[in-house]
Formats: C-alpha cells, sequence, structure tokens
C-alpha cells in the first residue's frame, strides 16, 4: 500500500469508482427504525444540502449516501451497530461547519453523514470550577447563551464564527482564541461512541458519577482524550470545555507593523510577551488584506489581478493596518491589564515599524456595546462577521503548516507562501495563529469563487502545491482539506510511516470494519488498504 | 476476567505463584550480544540491587530475572525483538527513583527490568524556543547541570527530588512545580520503541527532522503523547521538555492557615488565584506533619504513638506551619512579582486565620544562596534535602485521589484520610497538589519502616484500604503503587470497565505477545488476562 504525494484525491476519484451512494432498503429500514423517518434522508437532493458548500458545483466527488441524524446518544450507538452489520462508512459532523477543510462531507464517497445537531443540550455549567459540559450540536453562540441565561461570571472562548459546533472545532483542531485556545487546552474529559457502538469516558470520568471528569485531563493508565481529536476512533458525544471567568478589565489590541522586513522581528517579540506571560491565548497576525477582511471587517474589493506590492502597501498604510496587523487582547484586573500595556507597548516600540493602534480599557459593565469582530472576539462573544463581511459566492481553501515560533522559520514559510500565490494569480494573504508559545500555524486561506468549477479546481491545485512545498521544506499541515489528508499526511513519513502504521494498528483494532469515517486525517482501515488507491 | 476490588497483589501473588525468575541461557547470550555483558545482569544479588528499596524485606512479589542496561535506542529495540521472541515480559525503568509507588520493580514477577541509566544524553536545549529535548537517563540534576554549563537564561523544572529521571517522572505521571508542571504541560513530542522493536516518532516528529517536533502538542491525525504516559503500549527514549525563562524577580512564598477549619476557604482561595493568574505552577499545601519536612526541612522526630490534635496544633503554632501550610512561587518582572504579591497577600488576608510568611523578592543576581528546599524547588534548582532529612529506614507508600479544586471536596477527602490514618494507628499527613486551576491531588505518604516487614505490610494495607475508601467516595487514584493498581484501577468502571476494555484493545493490537510492562496501572495483555487472576 502506498500513499504518494500524487495520491490527491481530485485526480484519483472520478465519480463512480469509489463508494456506492446508494443504501441498501433494509439498512434504510433498519436506520428509520432507530432513528425515527423524520432523520434519515436519502434523496440525493436532500443529501446533498449536508455536502460541502465550497466544493466543485456538480461533482461528487465526495458524495454522501444518507443523513442521519439521531437524537440521543443510544441512538448514535444503534447506528454505528447497524453500520458495522452493513458494513457501510459513516462520517460523524457536528454542525457541519468545517468549511475551508471540507464541510461536513465524508472522506469516503458514499459514507452515512451522521449529524449531531439534534444533540444540542449544554448539559452543566460549573460556575465554581468554570467549566462547561456540552453535546457535539451545541454551537459556540448557544453556549454563551447558556452562560448569559443563567448569568454566570463566565466568558465563552469562540472561534471566528459563532455558528460552529463547539465539539466540532474541537476535533478538527480548530481554534478558540482566549486563554484555552493556546496549546489547546480547551477540552477535558470526552465520552465516546466506538466504532462498534460500544460507549466510552475518558480520564476520571472512566469512575462512574465522578466529579472530576473535567476538571483534570489525565487517566489512570495511558490518557486518550487526544486520541479522538482528528480521528476515525470513535465519536465525542459529550466533553468538558474550560471556561475563563470575566475579567474585570478588558483591552482589544490591535499590534500593527508597516513594514514587512519587521516580520521577524515581530514573531519573536510576540513569542518573548507570550513566554513572560504578558500575551495570553492565541494570536493572530494577519497580512493586509486579511487584516482587512479580520481586524476592520472591511475587507478590499476583489479584483481579477493581484495587488502588487506597492498597491498592498498603500491599502496597508491607508487603512492603518500596515503589512501586518495582529489581533490580541489583555484581560485581568485593571492594575494588571495596565502592566501588561506597558510591557507590550513597550516591546513593540522597539519595533522599527511598530505601531499600536490607540488602546481602550473596558471595565465591566462596557462590555455590551461592541460592533467590531476584532473587539467581538477577543471578548469571548460570538459573531458572524468574518463571513457575513464578505459576499456570498467567495469560498477560500486553507493550508496551515506548523511552524516553530521564530521569526526566521515564519519568515521562510510566508515567503514560500508569497511564491506560491503569484504563480497561482492570487494576492497573497496569511492569517498566522500564534498556537502556543513556542509554535505559529501561518493559514493561507486561498480564496476562489465557488460558483465556478474551475476556479474551485484551481484553488484545490494551488493548496495541492503549497502542502507539497511546505511539506518538502519540513513542514507538516495542521488540519488539511478532505482532498488534500493523503497527500498532507504523506509528510509524516519519519521511520517508513511509523506514525500511520501504528495508528492503522489502532484502527483495525477498534474498528474492524472499517466504517467510522475512512480515510479521516489519512488513517485508512484495512479492507480500503487492501484495495489500490485509486479505488478508494 | 475480572479483576475485583480484592485483587490486591499483595494477597494474591504468592512466592513462586507469578513468572518465572530465571532467565533461559540461550536468551541470556542474545541479550549480551546485544548490549554487552556487562550490562546483563541475572545473579539474583545484582538484580536484587535494582528493586524497590521500599517493598517488603525478603518478599520476591516483584522480583526481576534479570537487568538490562542498553546503550542506545537501537539496542533498546534489539532488546524488545529478543523479548518478542522468548515470550519473556520487559519493565523499563529510567533512574528507577518511584519511590513511593513501587520504585524500579515490575508489576509481573519475572519481567526483565530494562534500565536507561546509559542513555543519559540532554540532546538539545533550544533557548530561542526555551525547551530541550532528553533522553530517560537524563536526571532533573543533569538537566539543570547542562543548563547551567552552557550558560542559558531557563529554568529547570524540578520535582522534590533530583536524583530521578526526567522522563522517568513523566511517564509516571509526577509532578514538578513550576509553571508547566499544573496540568501536565512539561512534555511535547516523544520517540518511542514500540513493544515490537519498532520506532514511533510523535506530533510533528513524525515529519523526517521537523523543526517543530517539540514546539507543538498535536500531530496531523489523532495526537499520540499521552498514550505512552502511564502505559505499557511503548517505551519513551526521547521526549521534549518545556523550560521557562529566568525571571528577573522571584519570590517563594508560605501560606499558613493556623486554624484546620479554614481549610476550604484555603483551598477556594488557593483556586481564585490560579484562574486569575497571580498563582502559577502546582501549588502544594502540606498539613502540619508534613510541612515541617517540606517546608522547613525539619521533620517531627517520630514516635511510637500519634499525635493528638493538641499536640499537633502546637507543633504547628511553635513552628509557624500552622495546620496547613503552602508552599509557592511567584516569578515574574519585578513589577509584575509586587502586584501579584498583593493579590496573594489581600486574599489569604480575608482567611480568618490566614498568614503570610515574611517575603523576600530577590533579583537575578541573588539565586545562588539558598539553602532551604522549599525556595530552591520554586527557584527550580534541584535538591535532595527531602530524602536527606529524613532517618534512612524511613519509607513511604503514596495514595494520590484527583480531587475537584473545590474547599468542600478536598475537605471530604481529607477527612477520610484522617479516618484511614487513625484506623491504622498512624500520624495523619497529607500533601494537597493543586495540579491546575480546577483539581487537586491530595498525596497521603503512608510512613513506615522498611526494615520492618510487618510494617510494611501494614502500609501496604492501610494504602489498600485508603484507595477502596476513596474509589467509594468517587475519587480516582492518580498514580497507585504498584500493589494497588489492580484495585485502584478496578474503580474506573463506567460501562462495565469500558476504560480497561478499550486500552486491552489497544494492548492487544500493539502489543500480541504481552510483553512490554504487563498489568502496568491495570492493563494486562490478553495472554495474562486468559490466565487466572492469581496465577498473574
Amino acid at each position: 500500500m502506498s500513499l504518494a504525494h500524487e495520491g490527491d484525491r481530485l485526480e484519483t476519484s472520478a465519480p463512480g469508482s469509489a463508494g456506492d451512494t446508494t443504501l441498501e432498503p433494509g439498512m434504510v429500514a433498519e436506520l428509520v427504525s432507530v432513528v425515527g423517518a423524520e432523520w434519515v434522508r436519502t434523496e440525493r437532493e436532500a443529501v446533498d444540502e449536508f455536502k460541502d458548500p465550497y466544493w466543485i458545483p456538480g461533482d461528487d466527488t465526495f458524495a454522501a449516501s444518507a443523513v442521519v441524524q439521531p437524537g440521543s446518544v443510544a441512538q448514535v450507538q444503534e447506528v454505528m451497530r447497524i453500520a458495522n452489520r452493513w458494513g457501510v462508512p459513516v462520517s460523524p459532523h457536528s454542525q457541519g461547519r468545517n468549511l475551508g477543510h471540507g464541510g461536513a462531507s465524508p472522506s469516503r464517497r458514499g459514507a452515512i453523514q451522521l449529524g449531531f445537531q439534534r444533540l444540542d443540550r449544554v448539559i452543566e455549567i460549573n460556575e465554581d470550577l468554570a467549566y462547561a459540559v456540552v453535546e457535539p450540536g451545541v454551537t459556540w453562540q448557544d453556549l454563551h447563551d447558556a452562560i448569559a441565561e443563567r448569568g454566570l461570571d463566565l466568558m465563552t472562548p469562540v472561534p471566528d464564527l459563532s455558528w460552529g459546533s463547539v465539539i466540532g472545532n474541537t476535533m478538527d483542531s480548530g481554534h478558540t482564541y482566549q486563554r484555552y485556545g493556546a496549546d489547546y487546552r480547551l477540552h477535558a474529559g470526552f465520552e465516546v461512541v466506538l466504532p462498534d457502538g460500544d460507549l466510552l469516558r475518558t480520564g476520571q470520568g472512566a469512575l462512574p458519577d465522578s466529579a472530576s471528569g473535567h476538571v483534570y485531563r489525565r487517566s489512570l493508565g495511558p490518557s486518550l482524550d487526544e486520541l479522538f481529536v482528528q480521528s476515525n476512533l470513535g465519536i465525542v458525544v459529550r466533553m468538558g470545555v474550560w471556561l475563563q471567568r470575566r475579567p474585570d478589565a478588558y483591552a482589544p489590541l490591535v499590534l500593527v507593523v508597516d513594514d514587512d522586513a519587521d516580520l521577524e522581528q515581530a514573531i519573536d517579540t510576540i513569542r518573548e510577551l507570550r513566554l513572560a506571560g504578558h500575551l495570553e491565548g492565541i494570536v493572530a497576525m494577519y497580512s493586509t488584506l486579511r487584516a482587512a477582511h479580520m481586524v476592520l471587517d472591511d475587507p478590499v474589493p476583489a479584483r481579477p489581478t493581484p495587488f502588487t506590492d506597492e498597491e498592498l502597501q498603500r491599502i496597508g498604510s491607508e487603512r492603518g493596518i500596515g503589512s501586518w496587523a495582529v489581533r490580541a487582547a489583555v484581560w485581568g484586573d485593571r492594575e494588571l491589564v495596565d502592566l501588561r500595556l506597558r510591557r507590550i507597548q513597550a516591546a513593540w516600540d522597539d519595533i522599527p515599524s511598530g505601531r499600536v493602534h490607540p488602546v481602550r480599557v473596558y471595565a465591566r459593565d462596557e462590555w455590551d456595546d461592541f460592533t467590531r469582530s476584532a473587539e467581538l472576539i477577543t471578548a469571548g462573544i460570538p459573531t458572524m462577521k468574518a463571513i457575513e463581511s464578505m459576499p456570498a459566492h467567495v469560498a477560500h481553501l486553507d493550508v496551515s503548516p506548523v511552524v516553530p515560533l521564530l521569526g526566521s522559520a515564519v519568515r521562510a514559510v510566508v515567503e514560500e507562501l508569497r511564491r506560491q500565490y503569484a504563480v497561482a494569480g492570487l494576492n497573497f494573504g496569511a492569517g498566522i495563529m500564534v498556537t502556543g508559545e513556542r509554535s505559529a500555524v501561518p493559514i493561507a486561506g486561498i480564496r476562489y469563487d465557488r460558483t465556478d468549477p474551475a476556479s474551485v479546481r484551481a484553488a484545490v491545485e494551488t493548496g495541492r502545491r503549497m502542502v507539497t512545498a511546505l511539506g518538502e521544506m519540513g513542514y507538516l499541515d495542521a488540519r488539511p482539506h478532505l482532498a488534500l489528508m493523503d497527500l498532507a499526511a504523506s509528510f509524516a513519513s519519519f521511520n517508513d510511516h511509523a506514525y500511520r502504521r501504528f495508528v492503522e494498528r489502532l484502527k483495525d483494532a477498534v474498528d474492524p470494519n472499517g466504517v467510522l469515517a475512512p480515510g479521516r486525517h489519512g488513517i485508512w482501515p484495512a479492507r480500503d488498504r487492501a484495495a489500490e488507491p485509486d479505488d478508494r
């Protein structure tokens, strides 16, 4: 079995060559008997409503055979048992908002899409210990609303968009921007439906009715939480989410470097501020065009040809976002916030073209009037601005290499991305997520017109070239698009792909029939590995 | 297969009933051909030098068959291949300092002890990104020395004793007291020898020569690091360790509550200080007798009968350590340290019997004169004080329930431990490790005379009763003693022991011959599960 770099799904999966997209009537009847007819869809049109809206119009490479929406964990278990009996793969999604990465579409054509929109309970919010417990249908907005309704003094962690699922985002290694976004410390304690329908609780939750199930990140014995993230070894149907206390003071920050030549120093400065604790959470650094969109909520209108360097510089200068603009925030009591602001200001002033946007510190009773996404997001208030401010036909495909938080390393990746964008005839654009004290994930969001099949194909091709070039430079993608998962995973080749060979052994042990999300993040079950790659 | 609560190893493993402690000469010859005769010991006396010095004198329940000390990772791989061919279990240890939990002894009698004392390279120290990469033979002292020799501006994380292995401590879920001790964020990126001798790198290290292997905690696909902690699924032979920058200012702290009635408020106060970020790292709260030892380096001499409450109160009062004394520290720039000290002082002053020992803030050039372990440890300077200050015959067996960081929950556990100590005729003693922002692990260190078999047996019996009582209260042990692993794990019984059943499936998949550390933390391979529990 070989998954060579050219194993790109776009080229190898001609329609009709992969899994059947029609279920046996007997299997449909069993599914209906478990979840009810209302929640089993098999008509093509109804099923396609759940497919990735960013994929090639009319292309059924990732077409599902059905959409099933269970109403309880017991129903999820029963669906998995049915899938095993019939040998039909199942691909779970929570809200299906994994846009830029393949949406809710299954990695294997013909799989049943298992949607968790109905499992939408906020099971617990523990104010003393500052955590919540949610089901996969709970969105960031739902969690925020639940905290607000109960009048709790807690801050909701949020990503860029409010409509996604808390669990779904976590399972796909998405980001949130508050304290627990960095180093992925948001989750603690899962309930998991295993591929065979069995039910597992991780960590301290393995003790029945444990009071420590969501406060401590370890098991007695091997810890399993992260084995179920970006994984096809189980389905997380319940998760603990760590929350911050709502601080007395909050200051949203925009830090700018006007001159691209200062990128290295800016990155190294952010690292030192992170290590010193003055910056917390995920700090996001955007190139000019991305900053117009993500920091100002005012995207620069598209045009047929890319902007020249001079034009980009003028845009950055006119809008005050420079070559790079950093979205960050400081939380704490007023004195602590002031101290941190002074440290950040001083460090940023050492950068030749560094500028800090005017800072306002908000007190507790001044949080309700934010309107800009850069203020809302770091305040933990979910928003849809990032999608509302873009024209509806604009889609994106994201490439996300994992890079050490060193100016020189980030520079090398940025320059490679710049070359790749130029080859594709696209504007350069990147959002560098500072994912901890030592790492950054520069996200190259390749923009395209989702209504134009040629534009989508070109974007996938550009993504393929970027993942390849970055892989050859030594950087693995953090969250590859469905169409590029095998390609991205192929670079994790240490010792004849020891990582993949090991995870495949786990996969075969816990999912011998290979029914749970085959191919997700490059892990295929035995029955698919036996087939020629082209037949997948 | 059933591992009932009574499956306590002390009672079920009569000498001779478990694994053979003599290896076949052919196997010994193969081991010698790989690692050299000098590094293979099979004579009983030489082997017993590596057994747990705290176990019952003369009892061979956990006796090993040999001690093998490989000199390279390739030799470790080859030893595992030999073990598979001969079907003989192998139990790895790093420095063998897991005292209070079974030392270096194997969980299965007759196993080969694989010692990593010779794998002692500090492979890398990256000052820019503040991490080190170590082999399992590297002790805390070694790491500290390597940083000092290179003149780097980094602080070493340390546990209570300097002689332990960095990797060994991590693998047994030990604690360190600096920023990355809490929530176990110390490690990132492993190299692992699998039970069959294969070699795996986790996280970004799966990409050959990745520069991101120790800066980011995730894989593309399921993350595996924590699957190899407290585990018998692989042997970690290389690990990334996150370090802090050495701060400009440092203040060791001792916070006291004189009245035991204030325990709840003290715990809740620590939680809020942790959530606010004013306290970082693992804060350790000691009862009177433990504080005399761990905070003052001046243990109270033992006597045949336990101290009365009045006597304990007088000791606490005379020595200034009250009913509970907290060892903590603040690191940062001078202004930040001062701010945090004011916040901590104010919060502690709200506790009726709360007192803060006089505080001194140390500047960068004042770190070299510390002599007390409470100052050394939080400054990141390894020490042997905790063992040097105790008489050589005093041993301990540790019980460590995982409890939410709530005053009421910690109180309930403390009272249960108090009852258990009283039943055993022992002094009450606990060190409550604040393992994060939401959890505490109160460690009941049961003290005994290791030269007296009856005293050891009584301690194991007391441990058995504590683990049972705490398990019935809903608290799982974090790090059970070798003799109590099956008992402790038996409480993780959600859904007919779904956790154990799942990990057993992984075990059988990656170690089909069951040769790597069978029984470790309650996970037995298929061939041992098939036998009667009594035969293990």
